[in-house]
């Protein structure tokens, strides 16, 4: 019989503490980085530990690296270089990081492998729960009504579109979608909501209590959101530039949160697990977890 | 064709100026004991104003009167005294209350009849909706996992109970409901829970992410609370004496929010409206609202 | 340790087969007027066996008897006589039966203890699954289109009917419940549906697709009738003398279906269940279950 | 303003009727093939007839010829002619069918473009809803226990398996979905239902009450009929070779349905109305919807 494989966990945010204790349950776990373990299965180490034995795989946080020398590890009180974590990985390792950017050079240079777990539609896919939750807690927290009963219009339906429009009609929420795509707009009608195209966004506005964007393009224009009603909640969920019209909105006066990275923001251990079961997946795709 | 009958609401937190508004809808509506208005169509007036014509019906909030002879008012600048507001009603006016208390005797003793909207139970009924949604609302602060997929016992299936039971199922949440009675369970069980009788209690408990109590008596008792997981959320939201030993909570360093009066808290609109609901139902029963 | 309490159940249709063997789970499970056990923990006998010790616990079918003197046992090749069924009882034996009717008085008689389970609240509250899942089938079976996106009325909010609202609801059609009750429209409401009082009734039959009535008093008259589209499906689950206007709706061609004892029809195997259950539960209650 | 743009539905079962019908709310549409029309706006012709003016496009039924030459038209008593309906169309006509099979070189050689509804995405997803009505309207029908409650396992999770998931889901089952894709599972998971592979099935037939196969391949081998319960409900949705081994199922008498073409048999009104949406779409994609 085998000898289970050896994963070492290195930096990332307090998800990966959660991370570290899930994988404990299936591979020998180390975990660098950490003031304390969440799990008494996870091992910590310091990097220059002599008593950390070889690994199999490396995990890498999302980031992986801001600078592209240092791990992303906010809660080490030492810097973590990533050239100096290659000493502990075995001949053949595995890197798992979600997103290496810059760092990429240093592995491919040493001729380690890498991959990377944000990548996985099965990832984004698990992510849409804790995401769809942490937009809900901001309705809850903002509105001053309550979501049942509530006009509610959602811009997109992809994994996170979905996953909200779904349970804000299971909540008693009159759900509106905005959809491209016939099809997506198709799915919505048999979830229960109704559809729109974006065509007809600035007459649909007007009678939101909420408008929850996933689009990451500028759907949310001044002429639309001179439709909204003032006291209506502007949610945007879509990364980088967002969907809305910032200088426009302040200047209307519309009440707009941004919301990013919800997962790890409000459910810290199933965002957590969830890159666990994704980097299970990843390793026994390449048979590593049979011990 | 008959005149819109005149109705008074008189202090009373936020949720009343939104009663108020509901009420513009079908009624000639005033208020006293607000800084500013939520709807145009009601009119803000002063209790000594001599613009007050005779009104048909006088709503006080809830409670009444913290003293018997005041309105409990709390964004008023001055004192309004129940007894002054007498002389605003016509003949055969009705009042509206939720508990009088110690005022009651006023009524009384000036011949004018009264009705406690809070003991309707339509208003408790609809008054579930934005009580679950402050229950969930807490859950998504403060657990660090989704709600999809988390373990949450309820304590006790009325009103409260069923609906934050069907509310997190829809979710995605496991749910177990604890009730005394085997119709309860059954309907429990039909709506996909589990269900225990509380001696099923301290075993149930054990694997609870969170522990929602609904009912107005002891149940999480000491030997009970010394099952629960330490980071296992404890909401209490039974009124009165609560359904905790809190001493014992404290000893074992359990993390418990007692959580009350949540309608007004987080959905204000939406408690004024039902507020208004209510009051409107009982007018109608009386034949008050035929314009 | 004591000896499982004896129970013998004699008659009654398909469900009670299904009865025996959920019984034989947790009793030494005797069945008389059977051709075949559904399983292998019942043992079948005939009344006048030898072989059959005595019983502590007598299960007549619903009804007991047609005529008071024979249990109503179609499925059985020789009579089987209500007074015979005494010899084989302990003395203080219980007699659990549905609807006993003139056979009372053979048990009055000898002073033996009788219930009736279907008097029990928990049995008609389970009941209302199989009830509501008989009448989706004929739905199913006789609309052209899809439930999804149907218009529903449902007459009464009571078990069948709150339980029907659900599920259709949850299927995707848009339901509209009509209730005398203030508390139950609320109910309706908060389950995402409509509401309406019955004065609303003649309005809103003229976009059902389907009309499915709870109540058990005549409220589909003639003036209702005339409003119904034509080619709309009626269905009407009230016992006795039903909802329906038989000769209006016959004369103006009418689609009237009149569904009775759906649980033993669509699902005698949760029929059977569900007895087995609230008989399970009147012996808990007796402390006769503990072995 | 412009005229509207003239349809012309040939041939095809009940549903075209419907289809019609729809049509007629948009467009000036004209039948051939039928005895009666479903409503008043279409205009029943004959395909020689005078009266029929040239019309924009032309709709064909699914499949649309057994032979090549006529159009698959089970209500017309005369032969309608692929060839002779060319006549009846503009210069620059549009032909809509579902599969043309040998028809289409009739179309290539005169010039005439031609579009396949079938093909459409949209079409599919819509038509997952009568299908999953269908199943479980079969489901209701075997079945002697209620869906609410019954373990459901699900074969892949496509359309109809995460629709079918979905709704019984909804209705109490307790379903399991087995499927290939990660991702897939991952959103069987969120909606509440337990997810396996198929390495798994052999182990998860055995306690299925309904196993339901969507997966046009061969995944219901011999060595899984054999763990699968002898009472047990097997329902085939899949097309051409089905997913099941039936000489093996017959043999070891298990109780195989295999259902095919669904909506059109459960629900022609909506499958109809489906096919009209979908022509609808592709019209107004090209502009020919606007009057």
């Amino acid at each position: 019989m085998n000898q289970k494989k050896r994963i070492l966990v290195a930096g990332g945010d307090l998800r990966y503490g959660y991370t570290a204790a899930s994988l404990a349950d299936h591979l020998e776990t180390y975990a660098v980085g950490f003031q304390s373990a969440v799990s008494e299965k996870v091992q910590l180490v310091e990097t220059s530990a002599e008593d950390l034995p070889l690994c199999d795989v490396l995990v890498l946080p999302m980031p992986v690296s801001d600078d592209g020398i240092l791990v992303n590890a906010p809660f080490s009180q030492r810097n973590i270089s990533i050239r100096g974590l290659l000493s502990a990985l075995k001949p053949g390792a595995l890197v798992l990081g979600g997103k290496f950017g810059k760092s990429q050079g240093i592995f491919d240079q040493a001729g380690i492998e890498t991959a990377d777990y944000l990548a996985r539609e099965e990832f984004s896919t698990r992510n849409a729960v804790p995401t769809a939750e942490g937009a809900i807690q901001i309705m809850l927290e903002e509105m001053p009504c309550t979501i049942c009963g509530s006009q509610i219009l959602i811009l997109g339906f992809g994994r996170i579109g979905s996953r909200l429009a779904a349970t804000l009609h299971a909540m008693g929420a009159e759900v509106t979608v905005a959809a491209r795509n016939v099809v997506k707009r198709a799915e919505a009608e048999m979830l229960g909501c109704q559809s729109i195209t974006f065509s007809g966004l600035e007459n649909a506005v007007k009678h939101a209590d909420v408008i929850c964007n996933t689009v990451p393009a500028l759907v949310l224009t001044e002429p639309i959101l001179q439709q909204i009603q003032q006291n209506a909640l502007i949610l945007d969920l879509a990364s980088k530039p967002g969907g809305v019209d910032w200088d426009a909105a302040q200047t209307l006066g519309k009440r707009v949160i941004w919301a990013l990275s919800l997962p790890g923001k409000t459910a810290p251990v199933t965002a957590g697990e969830i890159i666990a079961k994704t980097i299970l997946h990843i390793l026994d795709e390449r048979g590593m977890l049979d011990a």
